[in-house]
């Protein structure tokens, strides 16, 4: 080691940070003999990347080029580069790639620092004391990535200046950093990761990802008219398309058979470069493997890189994008360029997703979610179209059918009035227009648009599960298997507190208190010690009950109120209206003035608390503070999906089942508060005001929350933090100006991204948009229509998020989409019989259809109307709630009309429900029965007839399968031969 | 090698069969050059056994054990060959076990035969021309064994003169043998197979089989109450525990993590010893995916044992059992004899099945069934439970409940005649005894017992789910992916016959016909060719649509006919009853003959279709001709299930909604047939009459069908194949005499035992039982006790059955019950709608709750049954059907009462249906909505709070991923340092 600083032995004491550093790295370590030459670390404060010696690495020859490979793998990844040396992917060496970037501010310090080695305690674990220990940290955890495989590359600390960075990331990650630390005189460091060959090939094998395979068949066409139809529906839809897949589909009749990779039978992969065989994203899940495992102390719980993130140690740690996302058009663009050309251009809005592309770049987790998004919105395109047909029906049939008919010429038919004292009798044909409008919606097609609609879930979901296999297929997933998870750190960190509490209690009984990822350690019984390596498993260290019990309750009591909130919200909704249109009901047409402020101030009260929501569901599930990462998951989920859905639905639910039922009839009405009547439904009948409120709320959340705050909302967090940090923006500026001078690396641009904060918000928002068109299709057939035209602009609105505006995530894999399947499936038994009983109770088809099977002496449904109606005689009025105008059309009245099925005041027992009205209730029920019965028949059975997994599917992997084995025995027997004849040739000479 | 016969040239023609025989297993093979002493064959006609020198086989030096290993490996198995020679498990070398043993009869000849070799064309493939054609098979075939690195043990071809052995097989096996050949003059002989270390690590791999490791880990006793509540329970139920698991449970408190097998890793599995690492059942399903692999002729389709089987080339293949099942208490006893004793023997029956024997011993399919029988039996005993107590709830109430008190009081209520003309007028109180009976199910806690029993059903399914899962993680079944199969050797046949009969038609056009197994071949892009080995995948051939088409069609015309003939089954039964009733009404007490008769004939009717549909169905799915024995399998078991639910059941339903609601009133009567009215339910009400019913077909059907005919049977078949093999039994008796003699060997014994035809009608009969226990449950409390008595005698009687009877199968692996769970599924599903229906509509739940919360003076029942009836005046008959006698009680009768809700004849519409009725028809609707969705939501919830996999399994597994990633990222560190090291001293010396 030529130019390798002589130094004395590493005691710790008093050696400068950087000091020591330089030498771990250049120290062989994992049992390498490391004997190449380390460059010569200058000092220096100008940008690191603008002087070529000015870094360090562990230059290890392992991921040097084998001597056998041809040159131009070493050259070709430069081309990979870009334009700029500065938004290089690489290391300095120029071909090791940068699988993953950890980042950490470092204060710029005039004097060496001094490293004192005080022993930890367990209390400093997740509170470092001060920036020595943090280094300490970094430094024990860096030396383990390289023990484990990993090259580094990090930058000269101090070097740069960059206040600004400094800024943003207190601002982006709280005040952890920025709170402890005076904001001026910092630098931010970044360590780059690099996996070699060996390490990817390892943990690949370990991770059992499957790869391709040199085995390749070819793909035949089929032949007949099947087959044709198929080309021919293949070349309609080549121009939808994406133009890189469409590319690939075109180009390979071939498909490369996978098998989980295996090292000794590397010869049998397709591996045409070792550097590229491995994806990015499967590269940077290994190095997160790596990182998640490695420990940064002697300790047990000091594992991992969440929490030394969690512990400020780290600020972020994130693999790089792919370069800029726009810009010169350099052929080849590179994958970023190519996603957002293709996925985030609003131009391309009728296109398919180019999904492997997705998922190559951001990993199969956030893959499943687009092509379920895809597929959503696919599937709304004959669901919609199917609403637009139903709707047409409506508006052409609105001016002939009977009962509208009926209504408009009931001139003569006296209403008895909507509300107390002021209202007045009204005539029948006074509500003309809005029977006619609510004909729209309330029509004999609803029925069929229901049961085409509870089918159409169910045909979404098959078609989901179907989908998810191919998509394993494609992806390579079916052989991935769950791993224990680590806690999260919050966890670790409150079990670290409540360990120190109870040994404060419990002192003299000298608890051993390991982590929650080891387990308790007994000793084993000594027959066993000889024979096998025991890992003994016992009781796993978790919080005790109590804590999370309490957490819970508390959960469990704020959802209860909340829900108290909704409802109480949507009471002062009703009473708003209630109240407004007494006062106001001497005015005319104050109805729809009265309803469309009450609808919009649903609209808000619903926006309004759902941002609140978000957070108390948020708070609630820290507070429970689950141990793992997925638990996290469920439970924030959990909570968020109750208190959303009951906020969106609520006010709607109203609408549809209860408003109308309970107010009693004339002269003897209920009341909801002294003076304020129940509400009834307004002329049109209910199913119409149903219809009035779900398309308002729909159309209003769509547009507010899913486009106006998604867009709106970067471009203001973008807009704030440049005002913010003015320094980097001139900065900037000025950098732009001077060509010349130094520019962004790629992991500097990369970190004053927004971090990616997984895909719930997401789901969400799609699951309460499948419910509007689902559980309230009966009543509103265009909102089909609506989500797919919310959907087709929100799949490129959050492919610019993904592309433009997030950092890179670490590419998860996941075989499905988890327990969002389980409430979509939720949401499709609901719907089910809440569409049952909207056509049954809220629309008019029932008392439509009895009448004119029972009662209509042709048939037809004329008479309906008059049928419908119960007669009142207005001395029956309770006293003090008789019209004050007791005329109408200038006539006293002496009978009114009303909605209901009663006997006539002059029948033995008036206003009793009549024979009709068990009739109706009867038929209504009996309905509900059919109706539901039939449809989940008809679910089952489409369960049944459409295979979870795709006929030519299962062959074709059950095929593979066993043309592996084959190879693979044919392989061994081979093999077998060689060794054979290997043997004897050894022989023959002896 | 010295005792070598020499011979001439292999050239084929003219030689004896046995000669070349000879030669073909003493030639080195398989590139294996073989330089041991080959044992001559002696000619000899005595018995093979008898004489040690008799015998010989490939002789391989790979499966001598290697030097290395102790002696005692050598010495061990041969304690397992049991107390004489005749029935051991082992080659003659007494340490290599049998895996397989192949079956097939040779005539015995005087003169050596000639071998002629013609060529064989395609239509003789599945039609072998002859003996020679048969032979030539059967050695290119072992051939191809040993070059898969099988080891081969075969008898002296002709040695054994064994008519009967030949003449039980064409009785077994069909004509196939015996009608080819005469029978005399016969011998049978044996080809043992074992499978050394190198070809079963070799298969364990290629088939992911996970195997323990020698990493274990302690499990250790949970603290605190939860744990002692559950070491109490285990304490408990330590006594039902098979004595041999209770033994295991208690020794090992350590559990080993198993890991899919790998050669390379060999040094980090539990193998003690080779000889024993892999489990016998493994060892067989390796051997048979061998057997299921390998040619037997250069043609595309000569593939498998199955087809050889299918030709007669071989009779029967099959893996041994282990010993006897019974006989000389020998420790430790063999796991055959252990099976039988823990599992098989009728004085266990309180005990659990010992699953991981039985596991071992048949594999994880068929472990599964037990293990899935085992878990509905023990869940039945809680429903059983209460089902007993509701049952006696009936009992002890029924004195004192008001509406019988009330019929048993009623000698003043004349009720109308039950049939024209000879039926008299009746009084009420006359069926006070039915009455009385019928409130044992007709009472307000069947309501509660059919919620239970819908949960209940549920609740048995998510344990079985959760049982399944623990299963596939205890018995290593995790990795475990399906192959494509192979297609069945009949569809093979149809398929050659297919392509003679197309190529006759188009001679010219040359087609080249291959077979389905393989595809159409097509010339490979040549760019491909030089990179990459491609397998071309063309479209495969298959039988064309039009001749499966036309299968399905007969079929499905073939079914409903057959459900035609079961409902016209069912009418008649119905005529029968109608017209001995009203034959017979002038009788008193005829009633419960008529019934009586009834039901047994529907029993009878039942059982006989039963046998006649399971032929139906058989024929039908031959029919067909499905491609691979799964597709074979489901639609058989599709065409059963359809046959027998709707047989088992029609009665049933008639009896529940049909029976008595489509009779008319008095004077308005509805006739099935000119003079006979449509039956009435009997004075005790509907459900009285479905209880009946129910009762007597559920233990009708188990005690005929499932024990007598089930023990009956098998004692049967056996009495006649002893009978028609005398010539067996003298042999035997002489040799049981003469007990110096030879004696039967293992191979010959199991050959004459049943083979395993699958495990279909198993759970067939399972599944029809759990319909009984929870279609109509409401109206039969019993049915659970009655199912658990069956099958607490059914798991001994399938254990002696597998144990005794049967030949062993071959161990197949199967991760869950498949198709049946969705069978149970939608069962779960139909009994919860019929349920709600049955209470709904068959029993007297719905009037009785109705009158006492809508009618009743003072909310009591009391009043109720005149309430329910209806008053006829019976001047209104229609004139013919009045009876006879118009007196009752020596007055004659104005007034006559019937079960309805209708008008006074006195009122404005006379008959007219009442108010009442339609109250409690709105009820009854109302009722079924509330209990289908009650269910159903529960049950969702049930299913949504129990996981599917238990969550300490669950983190178990996650765990022990982890683990065993651990350990193996540790390892591979570790080697690393090694080769690393080993690298270093390499280049040391240079």
């Amino acid at each position: 080691m030529p130019e390798k600083k002589k130094k004395p032995e590493p005691t710790g004491n008093h050696v400068s940070v950087e000091m020591e550093m330089a030498d771990m790295v250049g120290k062989p370590l994992g049992g390498q003999v490391g004997s190449h030459p380390l460059p010569v670390r200058k000092k220096s404060s100008e940008s690191m990347t603008s002087d070529p010696d000015l870094y360090y690495s562990v230059e290890d020859l392992r991921s040097e080029p084998p001597p056998g490979e041809p040159v131009s793998n070493r050259i070709r990844p430069m081309l990979g580069q870009g334009k700029h040396e500065a938004g290089a992917l690489f290391f300095k060496d120029g071909y090791r790639r940068i699988d993953y970037v950890l980042a950490y501010p470092v204060p710029r310090r005039k004097h060496p620092v001094k490293v004192e080695h005080k022993p930890e305690d367990d209390s400093s674990a997740f509170h470092p004391e001060g920036e020595d220990q943090k280094a300490r940290r970094r430094r024990e955890f860096e030396k383990n990535l390289i023990e484990a495989g990993l090259d580094l590359e990090r930058d000269d600390e101090g070097a740069r200046t960059k206040k600004c960075v400094t800024a943003l990331l207190s601002q982006l990650h709280g005040s952890q950093i920025a709170s402890r630390e005076p904001t001026k005189d910092h630098g931010m460091c970044f360590v780059r990761l690099h996996a070699p060959w060996k390490v990817l090939s390892q943990y690949a094998e370990i991770l059992k990802i499957k790869m391709p395979t040199k085995k390749i068949y070819e793909i035949k066409e089929r032949a007949g008219i099947k087959a044709k139809a198929y080309a021919l529906w293949r070349k309609t839809i080549r121009p939808l398309q994406p133009s890189a897949q469409a590319k690939q589909v075109d180009k390979e009749p071939y498909k490369h058979i996978s098998y989980t990779f295996s090292r000794d039978k590397e010869h049998m992969f397709l591996i045409e470069n070792r550097d590229t065989f491995f994806l990015p994203s499967t590269r940077s899940l290994i190095v997160h493997e790596i990182l998640k495992r490695t420990r940064y102390s002697q300790k047990d719980y000091a594992i991992g890189i969440t929490n030394l993130i969690a512990q400020g140690v780290y600020t972020a740690a994130y693999p790089l994008h792919e370069g800029e996302f726009e810009g010169d058009t350099n052929i080849p663009p590179n994958p970023r360029q190519m996603l957002f050309d293709e996925w985030g251009s609003y131009s391309k809005f009728v296109k398919f997703q180019p999904l492997n592309l997705i998922r190559n770049y951001f990993g199969e987790k956030i893959g499943m979610y687009f092509a379920w998004l895809g597929l959503y919105t696919k599937l709304l395109i004959p669901s919609s179209f199917v609403g637009l047909i139903v709707f047409l029906y409506g508006v052409f049939t609105m001016d002939d059918n009977v009962p509208s008919d009926e209504v408009c010429e009931a001139y003569n038919i006296t209403m008895c009035p909507l509300c107390d004292r002021e209202c007045k009798y009204w005539r029948l044909s006074d509500s003309c227009k809005s029977a006619r409008f609510s004909h729209l919606f309330d029509n004999e097609v609803t029925v069929f648009f229901s049961i085409f609609m509870s089918l159409w879930a169910t045909w979404f979901l098959e078609n989901w599960k179907r989908k998810q296999m191919e998509l394993n297929y494609a992806w390579d997933l079916s052989g991935f298997e769950e791993e224990e998870e680590q806690p999260r750190p919050e966890y670790e960190a409150r079990l670290v507190k409540h360990r120190i509490e109870q040994s404060d209690k419990t002192k003299t009984e000298k608890k051993v208190y390991v982590s929650s990822i080891l387990y308790t350690v007994s000793l084993s019984k000594s027959i066993f010690k000889d024979h096998f390596e025991i890992v003994e498993l016992g009781e796993e260290v978790k919080l005790p009950k109590k804590q999370t019990l309490f957490a819970v309750g508390v959960s469990s009591v704020t959802i209860l109120t909340m829900f108290t909130v909704t409802l109480a919200a949507v009471f002062a909704v009703i009473m708003y209206r209630l109240s407004v249109a007494s006062a106001l009901a001497i005015y005319p047409n104050s109805g729809q003035i009265v309803s469309g402020t009450a609808v919009t101030l649903n609209l808000i009260v619903i926006l309004i608390l759902d941002e609140i929501y978000g957070s108390v569901a948020a708070f609630l599930t820290q507070l429970e503070c689950p141990r793992t990462e997925t638990e996290y998951e469920d439970k924030l989920i959990f909570k968020l999906f109750l208190l959303k859905f009951v906020n969106s639905y609520a006010s709607i639910f109203y609408v549809a089942f209860f408003k109308g039922r309970f107010m009693g009839r004339p002269g003897q009405y209920i009341y909801a508060a002294p003076g304020l009547r129940m509400e009834e439904c307004g002329p049109g009948g209910c199913l119409y005001e149903l219809c009035i409120q779900l398309s308002i709320i729909m159309a209003g959340k769509q547009l507010i929350q899913n486009n106006v705050m998604e867009i709106g909302m970067p471009k203001l967090k973008k807009f704030l933090r440049e005002c913010t940090c003015f320094g980097l923006c001139k900065e900037r500026a000025e950098r732009a100006e001077d060509k010349a001078g130094p520019r962004d690396t790629r992991w500097e641009e990369d970190l004053v991204l927004e971090p990616f904060s997984g895909l719930s918000p997401e789901y969400l928002e799609m699951i309460i948009q499948f419910g509007f068109v689902t559980i309230f299709v009966a009543s509103f057939p265009l909102a089909p229509l609506l989500a797919l035209v919310n959907n087709v602009l929100e799949i490129r609105l959050d492919a610019r998020k993904f592309v433009q505006e997030l950092r890179r995530p670490m590419a998860e894999r996941a075989k499905d989409i988890g327990i969002w399947y389980n409430i979509l499936k939720g949401i499709t038994k609901i719907s089910v019989i809440v569409n049952a009983f909207v056509i049954a109770i809220t629309s008019n088809f029932i008392p439509r259809t009895v009448y004119q099977y029972m009662y209509s002496p042709d048939g037809s449904l004329h008479g309906f109307i008059d049928w419908s109606l119960s007669t009142f005689n207005v001395s029956d009025f309770e006293p003090g709630s008789e019209p004050r105008d007791n005329r109408s059309l200038g006539e006293v009245v002496q009978f009114c009309r009303y909605r209901d099925f009663r006997d006539a005041p002059w029948e033995a027992e008036p206003y009793k429900y009549n024979l009709a009205y068990w009739h109706i209730f009867a038929a209504r029920l009996g309905f509900v029965i059919c109706f539901q019965n039939f449809i989940i028949f008809l679910r089952d059975f489409i369960g049944y007839i459409i295979p979870d997994v795709p006929k030519e599917l299962d062959e074709q992997i059950k095929k593979e399968n066993k043309i592996m084995m084959d190879a693979l025995i044919h392989e061994e027997n081979v093999r077998q031969g060689e060794v054979d004849v290997d043997m004897e040739m050894e022989k023959e000479p002896l």
